[in-house]
């Protein structure tokens, strides 16, 4: 099958072997796939992964003509694990196109039967491709309550910023997102969300919840300074390397922080049919499987939203 | 009146100016006081204080001879803040020995009546001595709750580390003390707290919460690494300078990182009362007021624990 393979760098493979079923799982034509930034640092060494990358996107169920999209994290047969949490924290799982499991960028990935969710007719191929990271978004409310009186700040305009944004103003609360690129600040103003420029802070100390998705370092200790005493840091950005960070401030002002990751799949589901969230906007190119070096190129310039691969329409 | 005064460094003198009464304050003549870490950094130039240190200590109301204590968050007639709890972070105080008050190494000390407590019968000076940062101790309940079944772990075996882990003793909860130094830790093994050296780690991450009190940047890591996935990180240990963190790490286990400072005054004095701490074992030393800056020294030395000031016998 045609596949986009990374060993020592990425390339396109015309050939790949196809992937056999296994009991408890289901081969998936993938319609759509979404680049999302760890595919980029996949390919600049991140988990040291070899394989298919692809982890965020939409296919077909052969037999019955089901679309589907598919959480990430899969766990064998004899795992204790039984739903979606368990799974993404189960210590013997593997991860989709992440994590010793090959991906979706290709014509068929295998995934496990539980895994699985049926896309509602109301949602487009375009806009499924976007349910994982809109899952990963959902999953601070997960473990965060935000009331309708919070001052709650999302930090970074990059995609999983404006996916956090959007997650966030669902809750009706006092939501403003904070990033460095007006052109990306527009999309969340013309859903109603308030922007700034984070250069334009005013130094108040008086957040009570900001997520911190700016997907650099440096972002840990605006958001923290961005708090009242007592409040939440919710953490999405992952990067190699260490951040220097003020824990001292974390104790003095007794934050908490809160690492997020993977999410629900049905309430992004939910939130896509039901038109809270608008994804659309996010795309900023779409290209072949077979130019999938050229989408990875334009994912990675400056200033670039999602790309999607187009990889079987029909 | 004599006292120990920070200026350039810290000196004795014999004939500091006494506090006058203020509206709503109390002058209360010090008998016992504890030097605590955060007195050995302000020595160093942390918070850039100037003035009286010492914020941990007992004293009597020359009025009525009450034995009292006294929390160290201060704040004038005109806050909102109506308890310890609003007062501890109150964004206009003022902090007993620490930042902008004279404290406590000193014959008097003026303190708000709203932060006084009366000390039971049952109470030694001694062990009063100990409320404040055992009180810093109780905060962890506080914040977290711990279940019977809770595998709970206290990283570090200084003052606070000890104290730390007696608090969380009282919950049931399978308890491991991991520290340096067996003689320290053997005050916990007498008092039944299973304890190792945090060397001989098993590198099993399978703690639900992991207090970290080693006051030192180090600690982070460890301290995350012997977490479970979704696991509670208590933070302490407050320091000058910034701690090299895996930001990544705790996104990925979806880590909770809760700092923690100061605590609840009434369980602290609770925890006493009954016995259900023994903090008289983890004196070393004690000195008059005007050997203070032995008193220092002994504090700074390798392997001190709590060394006492004994400012008004009587």
């Amino acid at each position: 099958m045609r596949a986009l393979v990374l060993k020592d760098q990425l390339s396109f493979d015309p050939d790949y072997p196809a992937p056999a079923p296994a009991p408890g799982e289901a081969i998936v034509r993938v319609t759509r796939a979404g680049i999302c930034n760890t595919d980029l640092e996949l390919v600049k060494g991140y988990m040291g992964f070899r394989g298919i990358p692809g982890h965020e996107f939409v296919g077909v169920l052969e037999e019955t003509g089901e679309r589907v999209v598919a959480e990430i994290n899969c766990v064998g047969p004899g795992s204790p694990s039984r739903d979606w949490r368990e799974r993404s924290q189960d210590p013997g799982r593997d991860t989709l196109g992440i994590d010793r499991r090959d991906g979706a960028f290709a014509e068929w990935v295998r995934v496990p039967l539980a895994n699985l969710h049926r896309v509602p007719g109301a949602v487009s191929d375009d806009e499924a491709a976007f349910v994982e990271p809109l899952a990963a978004a959902c999953q601070i409310l997960e473990q965060v309550p935000i009331r309708p009186t919070d001052r709650a700040r999302v930090l970074g305009d990059g995609k999983l910023g404006l996916l956090c944004a959007q997650v966030l103003a669902t809750t009706g609360c006092d939501l403003l997102a904070l990033g460095k690129h007006p052109d990306k600040l527009a999309i969340l103003e013309r859903r109603g969300i308030r922007t700034a420029l984070a250069a334009d802070w005013s130094g108040a100390r008086d957040a009570d919840v900001v997520v911190e998705a700016t997907g650099s370092p440096a972002g840990f200790d605006l958001a923290r300074r961005m708090l009242r005493p007592r409040g939440t840091l919710v953490l999405k950005s992952t990067f190699a390397g260490l951040t220097p960070a003020d824990l001292t401030g974390v104790v003095v002002d007794e934050i908490a922080v809160i690492g997020s990751r993977c999410g629900p799949f049905d309430a992004a589901l939910r939130l896509l049919e039901r038109k809270q969230v608008d994804v659309l906007p996010l795309i900023c190119a779409r290209y072949p499987l077979e130019q999938g070096l050229q989408a990875f190129a334009r994912a990675r310039a400056p200033g670039a939203l999602k790309v999607l691969m187009d990889i079987s329409p029909f």
